[in-house]
């Protein structure tokens, strides 16, 4: 419950991987038109062949900030509850609440269509590198490079947007030395089928987030429609059969990002400085969360998945901020970039490269000094709130849509106005009582960082504190309101400005400092940082060859791996848990919460055989955003969903090691047993394995 | 549950008593040797007798961090539970847990003896002003006057102690203009009588804590024996009578500290500094607790009582830093110093005052330089465990109790080493797992906060990251043996210089650098303070007469107030709550945890009356420290335990406004009631009330 779209990274680190700096053992999230063929090949005797690589590809579908994939001919797609809370989130009422009770539908006419979900299914990937690079000429300096980087992807996304129809982003890999353009198809209704109830998907909680042995049953399936009809797809994942340890299995899914070809600068500057702030403000909005939460049953409700995707990040990096201050780990870095350098030194056509790891420094530097502005002003982190983000998204909406697509900010470029668009007019539910108290929070830490005399917090405060001043922001604001929203972009620029509403004079308030900040940082710190990093990554595959995959960027990959036990405090691991383990579990931590069990699975527990495998590990390589990717076999066939790591594999975000980090997945025999025996949902599960 | 010595601080201020800047309306917390006679005469016709005055104040007692009183003629001592928990926790085992099922002693013989209790009884008050002031000559730089000062306060308190056999300190009051003897009579065989289950002391929890109404059973009684006797009290409280809606009352008890003599600068670096800070290192141990408890019920119970602290202290600082950053008291306060400082400036005698308002701010910024090595090194912030601090005063003793008595650190003064030594020897559980998780948040913290080359903390990591680092240091260690450390204590200097426990040594390694810090500290920052703020307070007093009452100091203090409601949110608030509000809070919140109420009076809900009152709030003056205080009627019967505030109280701290700001505490009916009918014990009832 975990590796949903967060940047995790730990103790006990094996150098190996990261001393050689090159793939090792199992590591790699691997592109799929640059497969690692003859490794698998050699390695396990597997063929990857283009039917079964394409089938796969076709098949998975990306979540906002996780994975899924396609089971049945009728449109069914599974992921993880975790993935897929958000939106079982945005169903729920007061009255109903489908995340604590769970949902089944009976029949499709009973399938919820979710308010905001967007799923993408990956078509095409072309290579244009050759373009985008070309379109930066000797001599620009950043802030030119930048612009004419990003005029040439935005224009090569509307092309080929406009011949395909299909929604087409341009992915930059090797921090910039390759793009490829890929090219997604996108479903909008999408309508929710079955969830167990978060007791049992997230069993353990945050205490057993990120831990092992574990009892997760974290699926959700869902149904993909078109025209009111389910869509057939051409590729679905058949139904897997048994799966015993040391089984070579797959995983195709979005790992969101890695920073593991970063320099030793980079890393101390995420250790010094980025990872303890971002640590500051998660554990501030969790205090904040969790106390108001417990103040009654329905203000835990309304922030209960807030404060889920909170945790999860707070413990993912507090797991890579204890890789980063390992000696061991940080020591092996500095001997790999050292021997790495000396290489560069030795070859010629190198020599533009060493200047390089001094760029990154310097643009670490440049990051240092921005990051206040950028983080709290550009990222919002000064006005915590959803509201805040429709205001903001507003106001630019109307400034941005005037100006040719080649020139407007990457949000709003054409091939990302249809998502913006929907978000902004999706009637999610809004809170605004808990929109107080994350946006009061985030005040009062913006007011700590720029000190009581900053013009332009006290422009925003308008003479009140933090926290008087949240609740008349809130209060005083429509932006909760979907029709209010929809209005308002329906009237267009005009009216957008025109409004009063005080959210989006907040955010115009801010807007010219929070647009300086991010030209500061896209062209000080992003283009330098590309422009240094695209020339270190091609002489990594210079001197490395095809072992050298990219860091993770949020577009489909695939791993590789066996189901594979780990050794901890000189104890073996088992690889397997089952139903049986869940219940001693539950008696051993007195039934109570976050160990407690949903009175069906009390009931079911005769029924059940609990010999049932319930999660499993293995080495796939992983990180946040492989949530809910499927984990298949040799023949391709879904044998479970990958929804976490261990604690060690929380190093996984800077560097791979086998040594103890682990996948951990939900077993897709459990998936099936509980279907059958907890849900009655014979008929789904009819659907899913037939 | 919550003003156990913490320093709170709130929106909707009235800036009424803060601008004018003396007491007003019921603000103060009055010594008992200088009470404001006139003006309870005045204003409620009320004469403050000696005998009265006397009698109150030789029935308090000052716990560790809190406040109680006798209430029987053989020796029982009553106050909050939260105050107590510490010691109901140092009780508790796997096998008894008294923090969750409660206690009662059914017999004398079966009265639990605390290991690490010591009550203090006030004697006498004695004003030494003129010693302690005289021993500073003209032309003494900080560090010689700050000597000198402090090796007469050593020298006072030694010779008050051999001639009475008292405990004897002296209290600093006015920040320095005045100072008083204060001799105690030490209590050390203190026992557990009877305690309620935290759940129903604490209902509601961290999110109902600074809230009203509220149902809080927030008591304890110990008793108290000497020679394996109970002590016959010369002065104990009488049990009160009904109790009404604008009854005047008072309480007696320690409000550890205050802050609102502090000139505008000093509340600038409280606020943008100071203040921040530590509610960055409470929320980080909090969410580390929190985690960790939740992994099963036995690291629950372990962790129990350190994050009940510290989420207390995170909330009452939350709502400090609100009032901090509120325009509305910040304006009243400036206004105020301004105002202030005119009239010095316009008088002869003061002249020498007006730089006392820039060397205040001089000390501010000596402060923030030194702050990092004060909080981390000296007072163990980068090293939070209980070993660390058991090591930490064992180094301490063998190098201080060589010195003469008056040049040792304070806290190894004669007047102080046997509630040292009381401490190191005391058989207090100490669990090396929760040691191992504090300590690694707050290694981690410190590497942050030095950065990964800083000398001393290289040295102390030894090669390990602060994880290993932390497992390492506790693992090796035997300082959680409460023979080991007495052996040690036994054997004297050498044999703690010899040891090689490795918490020792790291005390060793730190004492140089931390010596340092508390050295820069107590000259740069306390001693400059002090003089300033004596001529500011001297000032004060000079202008303002008798309405000015000291900064709280951990001293008795006597404040008054009547019984009153407040407004919320146009509202009117009841003053007081009653039995069948806690049942039916108990109900609203599906009976599940911070609102679950023991098994015990779920089945004595018939038996009680339900309109009996449970909590009531006053205008009392009152802040952390206060906790556990008898609130006494005008014939000093006690009527009610103080306990807590509502959230406006917060604001405290800096400032008094009766506007909203309300003392909550549990009334003697509510505790007589269930003693009664809850917990069957009515002989503890008749001793209490007869």
């Amino acid at each position: 419950m975990s590796r949903k779209f967060l940047r995790p990274a730990m103790m006990a680190f094996a150098s190996l991987a990261i001393a050689a700096g090159l793939a090792q053992a199992d590591e790699g999230m691997w592109l799929f038109n640059a497969l690692p063929k003859k490794q698998l090949k050699e390695r396990y005797g597997f063929d990857a062949t283009d039917e079964w690589t394409h089938h796969l590809m076709r098949s998975c579908v990306r979540f906002p900030g996780g994975s899924g994939s396609f089971v049945s001919p009728e449109g069914l797609v599974i992921t993880n509850h975790h993935v897929g809370s958000e939106f079982i989130d945005q169903l729920s009422t007061a009255e109903h609440n489908y995340i604590k009770d769970g949902f089944s539908a009976k029949t499709r006419a009973e399938e919820l269509k979710c308010p905001d979900l967007e799923l993408n299914n990956l078509v095409s990937i072309e290579d244009v590198t050759a373009r985008v690079t070309g379109s930066v000429k000797e001599g620009m300096d950043l802030a030119a490079s930048q612009k004419a980087r990003q005029a040439t992807i935005n224009t090569i996304e509307k092309e080929a947007q406009d011949k395909t129809k299909l929604k087409c982003q341009v992915v930059t890999l090797y921090q910039g030395a390759q793009y490829h353009l890929y090219s997604y198809k996108r479903y909008t209704d999408v309508r929710l089928v079955m969830a167990p109830e978060m007791q049992i998907a997230f069993f353990g909680g945050d205490p057993d987030n990120f831990e092992y042995p574990r009892y997760c049953l974290d699926f959700c399936v869902f149904r993909v429609y078109e025209d009111d009809k389910p869509v057939k797809p051409e590729h679905f994942l058949k139904w897997g059969k048994d799966l015993k340890e040391e089984d070579l299995v797959f995983i195709a899914g979005h790992p969101a990002r890695t920073n593991r070809l970063n320099t030793v600068a980079h890393l101390e500057y995420m250790r010094d400085i980025a990872v303890p702030e971002i640590l500051e403000l998660l554990r501030r909005l969790e205090v904040a969360l969790n106390s108001w939460s417990g103040r009654s049953p329905e203000n835990g409700r309304r922030a209960k998945d807030d404060l889920f995707g909170i945790q999860n990040s707070r413990k993912a990096r507090t797991g890579g901020l204890e890789t980063l201050q390992s000696p061991e780990f940080m020591d092996a870095k500095m001997e790999f970039e050292k021997e790495f350098r000396s290489k560069i030194a030795a070859n010629p056509g190198l020599k533009s490269t060493e200047a390089a790891f001094h760029e990154v420094a310097e643009a670490c530097k440049a990051w240092e000094a921005v990051r206040h502005d950028y983080n709290n002003l550009e990222r919002g982190a000064a006005f915590e709130s959803k509201m805040f983000h429709f205001a903001r998204s507003l106001v630019r909406y109307a400034d941005e849509i005037g100006k040719p697509n080649a020139d407007r900010l990457k949000d709003f470029s054409e091939s990302n106005l249809p998502t913006i668009r929907d978000g902004l007019e999706a009637p999610v539910p809004v809170y605004p009582d808990l929109e107080i108290i994350k946006l009061r929070s985030s005040l009062t830490r913006w007011f700590t960082s720029v000190g009581a005399d900053d013009p332009l917090l006290k422009k925003v405060l308008d003479g009140a504190s933090p926290v008087e001043r949240a609740a008349a922001l809130v209060n005083g604001s429509r932006l909760h309101e979907a029709d209010y929203r929809k209005e308002l972009l329906e009237g267009g620029p005009e009216k957008i400005r025109a409004s009063q509403d005080p959210l989006l004079k907040l955010a115009r308030i801010v807007d010219e400092k929070a647009r300086q900040a991010r030209k500061t940082y896209e062209t000080q710190v992003e283009e330098r940082l590309r422009q240094a990093y695209s020339k270190i990554a091609a002489a990594r595959l210079a001197l490395g060859g095809e072992d050298v995959y990219p860091d993770a960027t949020f577009s489909l990959r695939l791993s590789f791996g066996p189901v594979a036990s780990f050794e901890e405090n000189g104890q073996k691991v088992q690889p397997f848990t089952h139903f049986a383990g869940l219940y001693k579990r539950w008696e051993l931590n007195d039934r109570k919460e976050p160990f407690d069990l949903p009175k069906r699975w009390i009931e079911a527990r005769d029924k059940l055989n609990l010999e049932t495998p319930f999660n499993f590990v293995s080495k796939l390589d992983h990180i946040g955003g492989n949530s809910g990717s499927p984990i298949v076999d040799r023949e391709g066939r879904i044998v479970g969903l990958l929804f976490d790591s261990n604690i060690y594999g929380l190093a996984l975000d800077v560097g791979y090691t086998d040594k103890q980090c682990r996948a951990v997945s939900v077993d897709a025999r459990a998936i099936v047993e509980s279907l059958k025996k907890v849900y009655g949902a014979q008929a789904l599960v009819d659907e899913m394995t037939n």
